[in-house]
């Protein structure tokens, strides 16, 4: 008998993901000591360093050794089945998101994607990657560029003149920029993916030198899971062929549930094992004293001359049709939202 | 019996250099063993890389093993001779500087600092350091801070914006900056040490943190040797404690004598066995298009869009009283710059 199981946006991501060996040396759907160890002791029971479980979450332990996976009513990929197991959800949110608060974005998205796990290799897996380049790919072509020093960014925010300045940096200090957008599900209210890459677009397309930025997609999920989303985010872009990764104020966090430089403390402590150097990146803004973008690193300037725009000041201006600066945001991005906004 | 040697104003702060350590692990004035292994194998005889052989020139051979170091009728130390020697000016200048042309400002002052060499220890000696933190001094303060790494920035230029840019990345990957002007001679067309001692708290004072930046001057002399120079200057900051050194376009480098880049490969072939993770920048400009300060690493606009002044034109500009734009140079700099011309 075989068993068909529907899965989600979320794990159609995690599967194109695994195919793309982003999660190495994780390659398959994990155990329950596999998870286990990951939620207990931040490592795979191999030792490798390893800060979030990677779970195929369901409604019911798996009927039958023969799974297929649809998505949407496409076929997907199979399973060879290991196991199925319930998962203690308030336990390992608490542990992996530092709270049990359904209210976290993270946490309800565990919560709601089922009480018991399936684990397992993927096999003959057809998670559609769109034009978004494998690790491996994405390793040859900086090869093929002879770049040695690669500094990997993430967002899953439209890009503004303070992460043009971060790039910047980033750039000062690599021979080559992995701009590496994540195009899995976010919250509702952030930006849709499409117009978050048309904005990318835009930006590198008008301001960069072609030849030294690698833009390409990642067919993530935001779990919002701050410090531990963080270094995951970081053995991804180390697996993708970067050498170096930024690591902003709040990385991966939402609302207050983490400290601003949690995710860097973190991530601090466990780059020499994960093997890919930390760039970080403090509070950045326009700076009228300065004229021009600036951080609390490199500016010596009062508050008063900073101009800063919060994502819900910037979706209201957007919403009401008001300019965005160009200060703020490059009027070729601010052209970009604009449109998206009242297409 | 005595013998008193006048030394120049060099050889006086080569003396002040090794007091302060700066030269560790160099401790006296080369004997020929010590400068032969330094001129052809680009190391202490004892393996140390070293680039640039530590001389105290004379015009002859000591004739007394007693011997007391004076420099405008003032006692700066004694030296506890080992050898005096006759120098291969030309070998070594060729080897050193990579030309024995006497066009070269730096082979010009090595041929002029007398065909032999006093080797020995400097005891009492009184090198005056002025403002200047010795070595251990610098990585005391360094320690008090608490910085972990450590930008270092070496100029001999007064600072304009494409420097601040250059300190401000350098900043945004660093926890500290040690801005270490050079204040010994230096060509006679460049600008006075104390109006760029000027201009550099004018810049630092009204743009940077206070807490983030030590400023300190280093009485040291230019030898405009380009490649080999910028290994003295990165082995010299690694010594004052820092763990980052900024090598731009042709540092050390004087007309065409250097490629733009041959300072930067030298650096990064020995940065591992020097001990100090070098920063390296190529042209820096303020581009119309980018609203800002940007490089040819950064920047992907043509060369119409760029403004940029050469050193000649920022001191026709100062001698005629023309204003130096805001895009190139600070005002509060600009104003410094203006006053000490039409002093």
């Amino acid at each position: 008998m075989t068993q068909t199981i529907r899965i989600s946006s979320r794990a159609l991501n995690d599967l194109a993901l695994i195919g793309s060996e982003a999660f190495h040396p994780v390659r398959r759907f994990m155990t329950f000591d596999e998870a286990r160890s990951v939620v207990d002791d931040f490592a795979l029971p191999t030792g490798e360093t390893w800060p979030i479980p990677i779970l195929l979450q369901t409604d019911d332990l798996p009927s039958d050794a023969s799974i297929v996976l649809e998505h949407e009513g496409e076929f997907v990929g199979r399973l060879r089945l290991i196991e199925g197991f319930r998962i203690p959800l308030r336990e390992w949110a608490k542990k992996v998101y530092g709270t049990d608060d359904a209210n976290h974005p993270g946490v309800a998205a565990f919560y709601g994607a089922g009480s018991y796990a399936i684990a397992g290799h993927p096999v003959e897996a057809q998670a559609p990657l769109g034009t978004a380049l494998t690790a491996r790919e994405t390793r040859d072509e900086i090869a093929r560029r002879g770049w040695r020093r690669v500094a990997g960014f993430q967002t899953r925010n439209p890009i503004h003149r303070a992460h043009e300045y971060v790039l910047r940096v980033a750039l000062e200090v690599s021979d080559g920029l992995l701009v590496h957008p994540l195009v899995g599900e976010t919250k509702p209210d952030d930006i849709p993916a499409d117009v978050r890459l048309r904005c990318y677009d835009a930006l590198l397309r008008n301001y960069f030198p072609q030849d030294r930025v690698l833009f390409t997609p990642l067919p993530a999920w935001m779990r919002y899971a701050g410090p531990r989303e963080a270094v995951l985010h970081a053995i991804v872009r180390r697996n993708y062929g970067c050498t170096h990764f930024i690591v902003g104020r709040d990385h991966a966090g939402v609302g207050n549930y983490y400290g601003p430089f949690d995710a860097q403390k973190l991530v601090a402590s466990v780059s020499d094992r994960i093997g890919i150097e930390p760039l970080f990146f403090d509070e950045v803004f326009y700076c009228h004293r300065c004229s021009g973008i600036a951080s609390n690193k490199t500016c010596g300037h009062a508050a008063n001359h900073r101009l800063q725009l919060s994502g819900s000041e910037v979706r209201r201006r957007l919403r009401e049709g008001i300019a965005l600066p160009p200060e703020f945001t490059r009027p070729e991005v601010a052209e970009v939202l604009q449109e998206a906004v009242h297409a």
